[in-house]
């Protein structure tokens, strides 16, 4: 079994809230509508684990940061306005307190960015380290933004350039072969909020852009034409670009940059471009919601609905010995199955 | 560093939440005010670590059962009203099916019991499997249970009897010489809703009910008189009784029996009866709140005020081949030094 036909499994045998708004796999964030008022809650949790495995973060700073980043980002990707996070720390006897300070500043210094805080967690005696967040937001009834809800003709974007947390997994699993800047992703929380009644889907980029088109692809039966022209931060683009190898590897990664990838109808493009400049920021085109089944992403390949397995994707990075062209191989492999 | 020493450093380097009530340490939930409407919420979030590394349960539905129980007795210590859980899972492929299919049979009947639902959680590729929840409620605002507010005078209680969940960790730690019944601890839920306004203070023996008497003993600046006579489940006492052993051991367990242990004014025992009564409960008398440092327990022992380490108390259970008799003077010593 993947991972998703575990967690369909799972859940089936599950009762889910009555509060709840959104079903499985439709969402970034559980949504659920509080018993008084009109507020809706937003919650996630994720654990990072396939990440600190396969070594994608060089220090404790960076896995502090990041940890906490994939969780704003869920509540981002659904519009929310951030309330709290909790961290689940696994320690162990040999673990340095240089570490811990480390990963606690980066914990620290995306809450500052962000006006937030750690209410608390849980902490457990474990043989390796292990880190984990669940971040908590609120928003008014009603203003959630989902996976579900684009239609052809809609218009994608996403709210920043892609690549470098790409670039990070691919450099870090090739050994060195591959130069990988430091990684610093930003949960787009101000982009997010500015979106609402105005994307038609969002979804964050967190296990990278192909893997968020194919959700969206699957849980909307679209399709989309993706133009990689501009989307790319030219840092993450250069080192494969220097090698001859294609830019749109750095959409398949198992790893991506948090940044939202959302969906616009034609009709509401204009007031798309009102509220990011009122707020500060800049959408960047990325393609077109098709009629037609399938992932075209242009220049380079063309691929069927799908969702990238992480299971399977993890094995690829974990097999991966610094050969790019076998990894794209594989990559293409599991898109097309 | 201990567990505790550990969490307050890096607590330390964190900006907590401005909506907040609870500092650190003081709740079995983080306690946060909502912005809009007079609502708090609870959340908690909870890994199950030691208990699955040290083979406490002996079958998947028990890990799934104890797994959400866990969680949703935290939302019970603080009277919240449970909204909903999430579950975090830590898989590999070589998981059976019917595992799994266990884990989530014993969610659902928590759930179920309980009038909850999963929102959802999160799964990730472990090599052994792992299981966490984090539950979220709501309660009016400034009506949250805490464990500050107890007061030399005050009378003692808990929700049901002790015992069962410490014979499960010394019953397995010890390789099947003690008998362990089967364990399906209840979230005192209806209780601790029905202790708003009533008790002065409140946490669940998740950790055993000495150690919750040792952080009410810290946080407060207060001792215990503890009298055991009538506090144990009959089938947990009777397996130590059989071996010659004091009944107190089953309050110093790794492990407890998630029940509340709450400290009501002498003048609102009247009330106590009364609410217990009207919501089908009944207290179960357990002691008396002293101005004197330490915990006086009778019959058997006296112990000063103290924090039980999970950690160096996970050592001893590690390290317990069967001797009770060396593991009650392990822990005798742990809880005096």
């Amino acid at each position: 079994m993947n991972e998703f036909s575990i967690i369909d499994r799972f859940a089936a045998n599950l009762p889910r809230p009555a509060a709840q708004h959104n079903a499985l796999h439709e969402s970034d964030c559980e949504l659920l509508d509080l018993p008084s008022g009109d507020v809706t809650l937003a919650i996630t949790t994720d654990d990072l684990v396939e990440e600190l495995a396969l070594g994608f973060y060089p220090d404790p700073y960076t896995i502090g940061w990041v940890a906490l980043t994939a969780s704003l980002s869920d509540l981002a990707a659904v519009s929310a306005d951030p309330l709290a996070a909790l961290v689940s720390l696994g320690i162990h006897p040999g673990l340095e307190a240089d570490f811990l300070d480390g990963v606690a500043s980066g914990i620290a210094d995306v809450c500052r960015a962000n006006g937030i805080g750690i209410a608390g967690g849980d902490t457990n005696a474990t043989p390796e380290f292990r880190i984990g967040c669940t971040a908590v937001g609120t928003l008014p009834r009603g203003a959630a933004l989902t996976r579900r809800g684009c239609r052809p003709g809609d218009r994608v974007y996403v709210t920043g350039p892609l690549g470098t947390g790409a670039l990070a997994a691919l450099g870090r699993s090739a050994g060195g072969s591959l130069p990988t800047p430091a990684f610093r992703p930003v949960a787009r929380l101000r982009e997010g909020r500015s979106l609402r009644g105005v994307a038609s889907a969002c979804i964050d980029t967190s296990d990278g852009a192909l893997d968020a088109l194919g959700r969206l692809a699957r849980l909307n039966g679209v399709g989309f034409d993706v133009d990689v022209a501009g989307c790319f931060d030219p840092s993450a683009l250069a080192p494969l670009e220097a090698r001859g190898l294609p830019g749109w590897l750095l959409l398949a990664s198992l790893h991506g940059e948090f940044e939202l990838l959302f969906t616009v109808p034609p009709g509401l493009v204009g007031a798309l471009g009102r509220v990011s400049g009122a707020a500060g920021w800049r959408p960047i085109a990325l393609g077109t919601v098709t009629g037609r089944p399938g992932i075209r992403i242009d220049p380079g390949t063309d691929v069927p609905p799908f969702v990238l397995d992480p299971l399977a994707v993890r094995a690829l990075f974990e097999g991966y010995d610094g050969d790019l062209e076998s990894l794209i191989a594989g990559l293409l492999a599991l898109v097309r199955s």
